[in-house]
């Protein structure tokens, strides 16, 4: 296979049949469509999973699915732009397509979201749990599947980079990781916003307690340390990759 | 919004708002995993509707939300590379697409998809059905949704062309607009084949019929005439667009 | 068995097993209770496939199940005394009736609608794929299933009995029919009218475009030309039970 | 509306919309395709409440909506022939016919089962329920929905016929009511047959504890007996016709 | 296992490992949140049903499963203090649980309801039979569930206790029992009622047939006839306990 | 009302009919079935955060709901004796409960589970926000719930009394207040295991990475540090009482 194949669909039936039988593993981006402020596109939680997911991909060799952009959104939920699916959606769209990745031999599997909130990544979980509890797709090799968040490699950077502990939506990492990515599609610079969120109690209005639609510093944000962190992040899912190969 | 800006989630928020106040149009494009032959890549249906929608938003200023290239695939579903999803898991996504689009105020809706299987076009039309009919999100302007494959279109060109009458799946017209939007996905002549399908028998190994997992004359087809019916496609596409507008 | 039992809920649990044992072909009808214009009754779907199995039964030896006489209507959906059942809901008692035959040995089925629009055909085969899919019922003979509208043979005698192409709901075709059938049930002779319905638009109201609830000419109907498409539809389904036989 | 105008679905759209402003009550029977022991046919229990829908209709002037024929069985599942659904399937299909009835303006419902196992009145019921809770399509007139079974009153008469306090499926009353209404579908003269089914264990195969399919003894049926009985039922669902046209 | 080891969840892991491999029966008592009139508290159907399995654990040695609460209420649903819930949410709850103690091998099982509405039985009924017909748990021992309501036994007794016949909800029975076993509870001396309910007709105003929400005669109730009924129930139900364990 | 009446299931429905009168906040105990080591009984989860309710409700007269003992389990899933229920089921359960006691007036409600799990939250939330955003029951008073773990206070103790920051499942802090509510269930003394779970791969046998079932240091535990986390907890929850009392 030519090392531009990066994305599998766009591979031939039968290149899908050699990757198949080579074993090579497959990554499966998950977004979310979700206002980022006024600096950030909605588009910014997909394009950091997908952009990390293709240039592991260009480093090991293995494959990526086609992206799903949507997520399940909860303090952005009502803002303008945020499109936030139903829990039960996102389990089947994850669970629908890893049987399909396992039934077709693409059986280690790792679910790379960019957006990370509880709901959405239950929902993952237990589509993942559902195809590796029944056994789906595993003739020869079990079925393998990783569920993680590029944030969880990013977090590990936080302090190192000088950027606040409580740094999140928006703030100084996804906007410097944008900028490394996508600097036409930053807007502006943003402006600094830690809102207080209620600890406990379900609202239904939650954009009430995050006007700002901000969680973070954005202002710290810089081109070099985006690109750190996304090299990081790279390295770290290759030896996942590494890992499922075994 | 500067001419650039064709997709949704490419947007901010603040952004967002602004197109919704504009009243502007939005295409959702659709498109499959799907074997086309050992010719065409498995994303032949996605690339298709993507590539229209963003050429049509070029045109006429609207905007085209973040693709889903999953579909239901029948008479493929076997194939290595094919991801064929349950029938409920696309009408959800479909219906929590266009329902949050619709709260969104974005409620002039064209859903152009490049796979036009049955049950697939189905699932597709309920979800449009259950937003018009709840008249969802149509506080000052109504909701209105069209439901169409480029194939509708593509279809109405193939006498004038020289294509045969049962031209189709992975065949000439196909091939020619694959060769026209990607051609570096082309890897291959491809082979003519008229396979005969069960007419009523409902099959659960539908390649039985159909090997070649092609039903139409590739040979017969060229980057020009790609061309013209895209071209085509996307000029009728328009006039969908500005009735919409009205 | 005798020849009077066509009807499979006529037999006793004894004669039933006598025909499983004998491998006997069932067709399972179903209808709708839908507007056919001011001069048909709600079940001229209902009546035309039933009658049609019956007589293929008595033709053939084989049986005829319980119809279903509700479907999923569109067009009509909002005429007096249409009644229009969720998707689920046929998709369910589709399934259920077929894995039921199937666990029974009659695995040999027809599913034969009078009703053929494009939700109601998907429902019925998804639950038809389901079924042959799973293998239900197939312990020595394999279960195999055909789905089609006896409308798919009245089509193909529409120019040679001199009736315009475009006819169709309540027109020509399906007057002469019910002519031939039930006689009794014509209440008037119909008026012409051909609507334009929207192409791609999904519409709340589709009565809006559609006053008469007839699309073809029924002025046009003879008993006569409704013995010819009967009978002729009657012998193309009994060559169908003539290959399931095999 | 003609007196032969027994069956709503053999109405007009025209005649439909008549029936529903002139305030029409409406029966919806339903059955079940179940073994009656090798003297009757599985269709016993729906000839019985479609027989008494039909002659209610003719006394009173109500229609009769399109039966269903299949129903959840219990005790008689694994005998060939039974054809029995799923729970969720029968609640639909009752769902959906009254909530178009109701939503046709034929809002007085009498729902008439033939076959009164616990799951299957349970799912009438809970269809019936649902209707009337959100109160569709009582625009005008409040929605009013009746469940009964025709052995409700059936039972009323053992004593008073000779039969024995435990006579039940497929017994004396059963078939003496299908020898006064089709007795042509009467195969054998049947035997008595008092089986002890396990008081509270659920079973797989309760067929174990009914070997003869018969819970009764229709050694005792007479055609004048059956007689009585669909006479005395006749008249006590005509009351209710009476009771809800107020 | 220590005696005073009734409730399964009491015990550590290890331990229920051992009651599995002994062959332990279990209990899982099931109640409601209803009204029971002015004298009666709303859980008077949970403690009767977990006051039984508790003693009879105790006289046999069996296990109970940790109860619940919550059941499906009709007549009473609109009064204060009730709690109805769905159809499937306790089917689901009853599935789930059966399935879990199946799978760890305590898998005979006695489903013993104080609350025993119709639906409220047809949803621990059918969550039973799925259990028992998908053969869960059962690798060494079958799976066998028993589904009960401790009234099935109390009703047993009313003549000989001098009740009247019509005696039910909150009367002479169930308030002579909650004397028994928690007086503190009874917060008056009740008052008779016997209303008449529609016999066939589905309301959703309930109470208004049922202002007292009583069904029986409170005043007859003694603390001597509550021990009377209470024992006799429990011999019976470990009756039943030994019936499993053969 | 009398002190003694923490349970809303002992009120009477005139005491029910009071207590949502007077505005009464409720607490919804939640619970798991759950290995919880050799040392420690399977309803560990359950039985804290119940004493916690009963204990809050006595300080600051709130109700307390019948308690839901089940939970949803990962880590420990199948160790003997656990029991992990279905996703919709808890949320389905969750929804009823909340969606009746709102319907009650009882519209202040804190969710409290014993049980963490990620899932397992997931569920409570997801129900809680369907609650708020229907706006069920809101009628004067806006519907208003918090979802908390008696462990979100527990482990802001963890340091300041001397336990590992790792402390978890089984561990000291779960021992300790153990100890401190229900001595008698304390069976051993534990030994302390800090296991190493996957990071990121789901799979079907966790407890292959956790033999022990512990997850902590329960030889670290004391009655005197369970009395001081049981009497912060009870503190902390009882200020969240007051916040929805406003």
């Amino acid at each position: 296979m030519k090392p531009n194949h990066v994305w599998l669909d766009e591979l031939s039936t039968f290149e899908a049949a050699q990757a198949a039988q080579a074993g090579t593993v497959i990554i499966f981006p998950v977004g979310s469509v979700e206002e980022h402020g006024k600096h950030l596109p909605l588009c910014t939680d997909s394009i950091q999973s997908e952009y990390i997911a293709a240039e592991v991909a260009k480093k090991t060799g293995c494959l990526v699915a086609p992206p799903f952009r949507q997520g399940i959104c909860n303090a952005g939920h009502n803002f303008p732009g945020t499109m936030s699916i139903e829990f039960e959606t996102l389990r089947s769209v994850a669970r629908d397509v890893m049987s399909e990745l396992a039934r077709n031999g693409l059986n280690r599997i790792i679910v790379l979201t960019g957006h990370a909130g509880s709901s959405h990544m239950t929902a993952l979980k237990l589509a993942a749990q559902e195809i590796v509890q029944k056994g789906i797709g595993n003739a020869k090799r079990k079925t393998r599947i990783m569920v993680l968040s590029d944030y969880d490699f990013a977090d590990e950077l936080k302090e190192k980079l000088g950027f606040p502990k409580e740094d999140g939506h928006a703030g100084a990492i996804e906007t410097s990781r944008i900028m490394a990515i996508r600097s036409d599609l930053v807007k502006a610079k943003g402006e600094a916003s830690f809102p207080k969120m209620p600890r406990f109690e379900v609202v239904a209005d939650p954009e009430r307690y995050f006007t700002s639609g901000v969680n973070g510093d954005p202002t710290l944000a810089t081109v070099e340390k985006g690109r750190v962190m996304n090299e990081y992040i790279v390295e770290q899912v290759a030896k996942l990759v590494e890992e499922l190969r075994q």
